[in-house]
């Protein structure tokens, strides 16, 4: 597990997640192999491309997990992930709202519950 | 038609499309009222709402639009309005990239198959 | 393919489709049993049970394949079925233009396109 | 929020849900613009439409959010209005079961669990 | 409820799950006639036709309700017939994963949380 | 591109689709690093992973690529793979209609269609 995309990937992912070596320790028991290749697509192959900043990747992928609808546990993540890359509360939020017209209300209101979860008001 | 509600969403669309008085003329004579409320409610309520600019909030719709799957006619529309909004074609291609290990490689595929349609290589 | 409940289906989906059983003898040849299966479960176990009347189940039906996104060329079929189950044009686009808060403009304006293409304006 | 579409929408809302301005008042206060922009349009511009009676705009409701498979909070809200708009408890499990044969089983089974909560057996 | 065609699908739905009259019993209370539709075409129409062995319908099934995402009750179901198929462990997990890069991350982490309650590690 | 990773990606994928070069070479005119993702990622992580033959992996991905609904370009390539791999015309009919009572009859007339120009009767 020590390729160059690998660390690559690995040192993405600690932006979004500090602990991120936790949780793939976790995933790497249950299911061995996924892990790395989540490293090593996700967060080197699509995540280090060049073209968009760290924050406005973060937003796309609020936009997509909120449009799937049934994807809340993952919102829970990479919300606080998009905290962590520098996206405000606010912006989080209208992501979310931006989606309505395309989605519909369910799959928004279910995104607002996590959102609402995730950062509160101050 | 003319509320300050209605006003304010055709100005909102009509930055993103210069001819949107057309196209909802043309909505206008099939569905009378939809055009009203697309431009009421998607344009003037969502699209004006402060907190994100025009641009982002078009790259979150394209997203969006990637991740249903199903909308590559309203691709077609909306990656047009991101170019006008001052999206870059490689911020384009990026959020739609971007969606991949959320929503699958189909999803993107037929995204990515619009997007070279709508805007080609210079 | 004789059965009772066989032939209760059919009788049932002939409400529908006067030319059912040419568009079954083709499916038959495809795919041997599935347009049996279609007959008695979908048109025998499910359109005829009691406690809702056809035209209705058939305007829910529009409304279940609006939401789904991608059936059109099913909405095309089943836009026909409820014009011959009584539904007026106008409660056909009105079903449609119902589901928007839920399921969003993409999908709806897709049905619209067909229910446009299925039943013109007069 | 006083305005004649707003009202408008409140009072047709009001019709499905008696303790409406409670909800919106909770959801206003976290997502400040959202409630009214629901109210005016999902509850003036759409359910206000000419053509189509409340108890059957509510049951195309319910095949919709059945449809979509992962809008169950919604499917709770719904049954509920659809049965303060008239419908009975037959109508609200048939139009549901009617889903079967366009979206699958799991859909339908999680909806008639919802269902099953919110109107049990007399 | 004694047909032919739903002793043939009751034959086959014990060979997956031992105790199916029991949950039979409880749908048919619920829901009329629904368990009945349910025997006669999923596991007559459609499990008892030839040309696949029931190990292989199975993971397809698995396969089918990992890609709906919102599918998780009836993937415990399945998850645990398919194991009663005579598939394993592994090849349930890897069938999940297998979907990944079609139906994305979110739907595969659903599934496995859900493979790994019904069929932890030895 | 020729990293040990790659090169087994690419193998696997062969396999499946003796011209793969030629589509490679195509989509990274398009979108630069994105066919080297979909190798590594794709057809090594995933595809190699013990515990599931190839055939089986893909009446897999034909199972998945149905109940998107929205996949049929996907499946007219993966039905031909699964060909490749050894799948029958029977098999790859019979897994697709397996999915019939979870993603409903759209969904699968939609690939059966598919599958009917891809592999016509004999």
């Amino acid at each position: 597990m020590s390729s160059e995309k690998y660390q690559r990937g690995l040192k993405r992912l600690q932006e979004l997640d500090p602990k991120a070596e936790e949780s793939l320790a976790i995933l790497q028991r249950i299911v061995p192999g996924l892990a790395e290749a989540i490293v090593e697509y996700e967060f080197a192959d699509i995540y280090t491309r060049p073209g968009l900043d760290l924050k406005t990747r973060q937003l796309t992928t609020v936009a997509s997990l909120t449009s799937l609808g049934y994807a809340t546990p993952q919102l829970h993540v990479h919300i606080r992930y998009a905290l962590n890359a520098g996206a405000t509360r606010q912006e989080i939020f209208e992501v979310i709202i931006q989606t309505a017209p395309f989605v519909g209300f369910p799959a928004v209101i279910n995104a607002l519950k996590v959102a609402h979860e995730v950062c509160p008001p101050a």
